[in-house]
């Protein structure tokens, strides 16, 4: 299908592309800075007629090619560099792990710097054994693994009303999968022994916001656990280092970061977070509130927002898809704007409360159109259009309604091959 | 089951480590060096007290805690430090990933510095249309990504005749799982068309040592991939930076790193990697060659060599369990040295070709004992235990039979607490 384009692109190649890389060839070292995460060496012009970087010269812990730019970004609207944002950059990645140097930040009072040799985890209210925990001790308990996102419910909120930031990260980097490991929640809460009337468990983070959440005491029994490790490693401090609470497929918020307290108690706490911040208000007046599930979702990631398809031919089409409700089931996507829906294909492994890939194959025509992806969870929801979803939850908002917009994006390829974010009806 | 020991351990640490944590909070942020991957910041006595540290403070790419210290360890009795290898800390990860920067390394000519815009791939040899990619030509391919083990072939080499390397890093950390993602190897042999007769396939590395091994056609038809992702981001420069071959299953040294060049072929290459390097002597004096598949193993990860059990009472052990043939099916763990085994949990997910996560309870009496684990992959086939393996592999090498071993690890645990690599009949 991509043969005849790929052996036209492959001539061209030949005949250009390498007598013009050999040309920049003089200049492009010296010109380039290190980025980040990145240790700067010099690049001989026939690799293989030196000897390589010797092993162990990084210390014993790896980092990126200098040729390696791709970072979070940062919202620039936000008022402090302390209470803000950091986006994941989405277009770069094409499976579902997110290395932990590129996981999406939120937070309200920066990172705290902490000794995990001196963190205690508080356990009080309504258990008959009222306990703290050291760091060492949490890791010897049973341990459970769970390769999960993490989506910030303000993840797309600036889309509501009209199409506003340019490039699928800015638009949908606020979702992260990593793989998280730590000890189940109900494993702490049945030692220490929940007494009969409790119905919530306050989560509080050791920044300087103390970010509080109530989460209801199903929930924490069910599947919540307190996770010391990402990826393999321990947590990168400004993911919740050295403990954070993961609550698998509800809003980001509430998987707390830097733990240092839970208590039980018969009623929901009404903290800030979940009153003045974090409820969505709806068409009539009133706010939903303990909006906690993160309803399917999807968004191709390439080509998306910023791109330029550079001739027509082939073009795979791909992305990825999550529901805080349990597993993708399928997704569809379509190439003409949302006339028609084709079925792609979910490659990797499809995990409950998980970033899955999708890929689709394209011929691009060279003609305008709209690229599209929709999916369905198993609990039989599909992603709604934006059109339906405010028609549900209106725009009452400074932008909108704010938080949970999972609605269909739409990518415009132009007749230039310049991908654009647009609004259809 | 646990109740107990955590109780108790709870009052002890209640009444003592945190008493001796404040006092030794005076000089610990002072007298501590930043480990590699990390930046050094000032340690407050509350967190919370504080603003954090700003987000994009790290330059939009996030490092680790100051706090963590482990690193890939090299073997030292190597003859340079550019052929050598660096051991993955197993005994820290408790999930199935591991992070890039902390992936085991195995090199002949160390890491080459490839500048990816000037990096090309051949393909020639027995095929109808020889052609050279440009790393941008490979990424428009269709892609597929898969959480994949890379074992080298030399892990554990050490432990044929007598237990010799100390810990499990040392002993079993020449394994490590990462996502991969690139173009299959059936999409550019099939664009190019393989001519009749063909049966293998040389894949050449860009390092100084230009390794070279040859795959069968079938397997490269069947799911060879060339990798530009590992774990979300580019492959780091140690790993193949930009392309490397990944040959599911298959020996460490067939994952060509920093893969230049493919040449089909009717016969095998018999290159240095598969003749002098890389084959089996057996009992008889004959060589064992083409030995692709990595058996199904498993380890202990933890407790595991030179940790030591502080008191009596519960431990979870937890290990690792893989094999090249397919999915792990069964692990089971004997806590008295193989008298008895037990089923142990599989946690996360079970994928074929990939680390598979064990977990089994268990409560140590303080007396002196022997851990194990075993496992069965989904072909049936039982990991053996040493004298199984050496009565069938023989010991003519300088060390025994060098590669491929695969049998039963086992760690003691000595009254003391202490844990120890020991080998039982």
């Amino acid at each position: 299908m991509q043969g005849k384009f790929n052996q036209a692109s492959r001539r061209r190649f030949v005949g250009g592309s390498l007598a013009a890389t050999a040309a920049a060839w003089a200049s492009s070292s010296a010109a380039q800075a290190t980025p980040p995460g990145s240790v700067k060496r010099e690049v001989p012009p026939d690799p293989s007629k030196v000897p390589g970087v010797p092993m162990g010269q990084d210390g014993g812990y790896g980092t990126r090619s200098q040729f390696e730019t791709e970072v979070r970004v940062r919202y620039d609207k936000t008022s402090t560099d302390q209470s803000s944002w950091t986006f994941t950059p989405l277009a770069q990645g094409h499976g579902i792990i997110t290395p932990s140097g590129l996981h999406f930040e939120r937070s309200h009072a920066g990172t705290p710097v902490i000794d995990p040799s001196r963190h205690v985890l508080f356990l009080h209210g309504m258990v008959r054994q009222p306990s703290k925990f050291a760091m060492a001790q949490l890791r010897r308990y049973p341990a459970l693994s769970r390769i999960m996102f993490i989506e910030c419910s303000g993840n797309t909120l600036t889309e509501w009303s009209k199409p506003t930031l340019p490039t699928v990260q800015q638009t949908h980097g606020l979702t992260s999968t990593s793989e998280w490991t730590g000890v189940r929640l109900a494993t702490l809460l049945n030692e220490a022994g929940v007494r009969g009337g409790a119905r919530w468990v306050l989560a509080e983070g050791a920044d300087g916001a103390a970010i509080t959440r109530s989460i209801p005491i199903d929930k924490a029994m069910k599947d919540c656990f307190l996770a010391y490790e990402q990826n393999g490693e321990a947590i990168r401090p400004e993911q919740g280092y050295p403990l954070r609470l993961i609550v698998p497929g509800f809003e980001g918020n509430m998987h707390i970061k830097w733990l240092r307290r839970l208590e039980v108690a018969d009623m929901p706490f009404m903290t800030r977070e979940e009153t003045s911040k974090y409820t969505d208000l709806l068409p009539d007046g009133r706010a939903r509130q303990f909006s906690f599930e993160m309803e399917a979702k999807s968004v191709i990631t390439s080509p998306s927002g910023g791109m330029t398809l550079t001739e027509p031919g082939f073009y795979e089409v791909t992305g990825i898809a999550w529901s805080g409700r349990g597993a993708i089931k399928r997704v569809e996507v379509s190439t003409d704007g949302g006339r028609r829906w084709q079925p792609a294909a979910l490659d990797g492994p499809v995990l409950p409360i998980c970033h899955t890939r999708f890929r689709f194959p394209w011929r691009w025509d060279g003609k305008t159109t709209v690229l599209q992806s929709r999916c369905l969870d198993d609990t039989g929801y599909l992603q709604p259009t934006l059109a339906q979803l405010v028609a549900v939850r209106g725009l009452n908002g400074p932008v909108g309604s704010i938080y949970h917009l999972n609605a269909i994006q739409s990518w415009q390829v132009g007749a230039d091959g310049k991908v654009t974010n647009v609004q259809i009806a």
